[in-house]
């Protein structure tokens, strides 16, 4: 006999056994059903792409840790690492089939070879929004609106915290600091990381200390949307058309009485050259420590590498696993091990045939209902609610005849009781939860 | 300027816009309700595995098709190209956290270079199910009534054609062809493919002209299960243990009042070494032609290849994308290209807040609602009657004057018609479909 194969996974890959898997479909289930209500559809794109659409200009980092290969036919190609960059490619390659605004969503598989010492995993699940052909900032509010619906479907309340890239870069500008516009900002963003002192000496390498003094100003935590936009006006120089849209977007905010989950911080302003507008990201109520949980903004050139029309947009991204973590350390979600919480126990196994006929009386009525398949002797049933509890079911039928036909009892696992006598209809409506 | 990346996606691949996409969701929403029903739960394992894994014992045609490279890490690794592979590694991995039987489904895409010529993709997406754990009879009938409620969810009646492996080489082992039993089944396996006249001539090279004769006569088709048993049963040399099996299920399926779907079929044999048991294959009742849709069978040993422990089971698999192509074309997908068939005109752009705090109280009522976003002037509102039709959309509300205060109208972009002055009530009441 041939020695066994080690039945490993990858290092930094996972399987989801029932429990977990359950708890992923829900979630995307419930966020799926709000993008739905929102009026955006799904797309899908393939997980291999060509290698150069993927890399584009290339990144250091990301050219590091893509999964690239050479397939049988000699193609370079790669998995996609996230879902913003096949979107660029599919909107330039379909942009005659789709109707503008264009309102997607993505839920699906992406894979970096990060290093897994931080914790991080190399096969990851990002559900990714965005509506692309629109300058309106009732593009920008809408997702704004849709990410605190979608956390609110899941059970959690959140903040989302708003900046505008182009003010930040206006206030640069006013404080002719400009030329290191792209170095401050990525430094800013970093000082949650490493902390404010690094952060100042950062921002007084790059723009003097005169220079970082005002920019720690200009970030600095404000007490409330108006007064720190008011602030943010001042300092830049004055009213502009970036501050005129963060003026609407609070209007429509407090229009809707939805003002309360969104705030203006300008020190948020998102590492990603990418994004020109609005910029946020979302903390959760009861967790802010872990990070932003919902991150996004506005671009005005998505496929600018693959097209020469330019296609404006805003969008928004969930990590589903680092939220699952998030929401479960949260109780969020009871453990759930099965979906079918009413079984048949199997008293002779020839009544099989009919009690999967009794099952699809019950599944008929919107009842799961799993059918035992392995007779254990009728002094021996206890066996069968062993294995029903471990199953995670709470009730269990057990015919006294013919399924069809005869009495039923029903078992109560939790209560440990018998409830007998009854009809097909009284377990239906005693099992219904 | 850098020259522009052409946008292409990789042969035998594809992008899904979402009316493909509405279609594919939804039909694996309704899958997973009864394989829910029936007390199956979900798992996911990862894309990527040990190339080692994946290849086993290595086979010819697996080794040619399947994406394989080597990762940053210096790893041989390889992208599954089926969902039974890691299910049985997951098994070997998992043995000591799952109760058995264990009912699971993996809806997932697989990878395979195929030879495009033939129309095949080489990205497509599995539904695995399976029972493991339980040598049961009323295992091998719970897989088979699962396939007939699957497809009758889809909206598709099937015939599901089952044979049993052990009974065919018991047949083999009567005429004296066990040697040749491998080759034989392939041949018989192929009849669809190369014909009756080429399969008899392989038949008569591999058991002489006597033998084939006799094969034939096993493999022909019955005028019912009952008649094509004992025919079975006479030529293979008395009952057994197998067509004990048989006459088991049929009972299941008469105790049902199943029988309709399911039909004895001696020639079905399935090419895989793997199966030991009942095998079966699934025929659209509209579309015979287009082959098996859902093919599988009984093993004793899932994991042999990891796993000292012998771990029996039955299963099936579902290939979804040459399935939504079937039902396509038989008309049971009407195309869809949108969840939300209501949708609040832009009238005034400053009134983008009411206006979806108004979308909030219609969805709160179960009605998908989507906001526009972008004003094209009062007396230029046809422009959004032509968008709302692009986008799918039946009804289109337009406020008279404030979202929320003043009255509604809600314009039937179908009959092209207006209901004025209409309440929020009124107008929850007449687009719910």
């Amino acid at each position: 006999m041939a020695p066994l194969i080690e039945p490993a996974v990858l290092k930094g890959f996972r399987d989801f056994l029932p429990p977990a898997e359950i708890i992923r479909r829900g979630m995307v289930g419930k966020i799926e059903a709000v993008f739905q209500a929102f009026g955006f559809v799904p797309i899908d794109t393939p997980a291999i792409e060509y290698a150069e659409i993927l890399l584009g200009k290339g990144g250091g980092e990301t050219e590091k840790q893509i999964y690239r290969f050479t397939d049988n036919g000699g193609r370079d190609v790669a998995l996609r690492f996230d879902l913003t960059v096949p979107f660029a490619r599919f909107i330039a390659l379909h942009q005659g089939e789709i109707t503008l605004p264009f309102k997607r969503y993505h839920i699906a598989k992406v894979w970096r070879g990060e290093n897994t010492q931080r914790g991080r995993y190399r096969e990851f699940t990002q559900c990714d929004f965005d509506i692309v052909g629109s300058f309106s900032p009732a593009a920008d509010f809408e997702i704004l609106l849709l990410i605190r619906n979608t956390f609110r479907s899941l059970g959690a309340e959140v903040s989302v915290r708003i900046n505008h890239r182009g003010l930040f870069n206006r206030f640069l500008a006013h404080i002719g600091a400009s030329d290191k516009s792209v170095d401050i900002l990525r430094a800013v963003d970093k000082t949650a990381k490493v902390g404010r002192e690094e952060t100042t000496q950062t921002l007084a390498r790059l723009a003097g200390s005169a220079g970082a003094e005002k920019i720690l100003e200009f970030t600095a935590a404000g007490s409330g949307f108006e007064e720190t936009l008011d602030r943010m006006i001042r300092l830049s120089g004055g009213p502009s058309p970036e501050s005129e849209r963060l003026e609407t977007l609070y209007r429509y905010m407090t229009d809707m009485g939805a003002g309360a989950a969104f705030a203006l911080d300008p020190s948020i302003t998102r590492g990603l050259d990418y994004y020109t507008g609005v910029v946020f990201e979302t903390f959760l109520a009861g967790l802010p420590g872990i990070g932003s949980v919902c991150s996004g903004g506005r671009y005005d050139n998505l496929a600018g590498l693959y097209s020469k029309t330019q296609i404006p947009g805003v969008g928004a991204s969930i990590g589903l696993d680092r939220l699952v973590a998030a929401l479960e350390s949260l109780g969020k979600f009871p453990p759930q091990t099965a979906y079918a919480h009413t079984a048949i126990a199997c008293v002779k196994l020839e009544h099989t045939g009919r009690c999967q006929a009794l099952a699809e009386k019950i599944r008929a009525a919107g009842v799961p209902c799993e059918v035992f398949l392995e007779e254990t002797g009728e002094k021996n049933l206890v066996k069968q609610f062993i294995l029903a509890e471990k199953k995670g079911i709470k009730w269990l039928i057990i015919p006294s005849g013919d399924p069809l036909n005869d009495p039923l009892i029903l078992r109560d696992l939790g209560a440990r009781k018998n409830l007998e006598g009854l009809s097909i209809e009284a377990i239906g409506a005693a099992v219904r939860e």
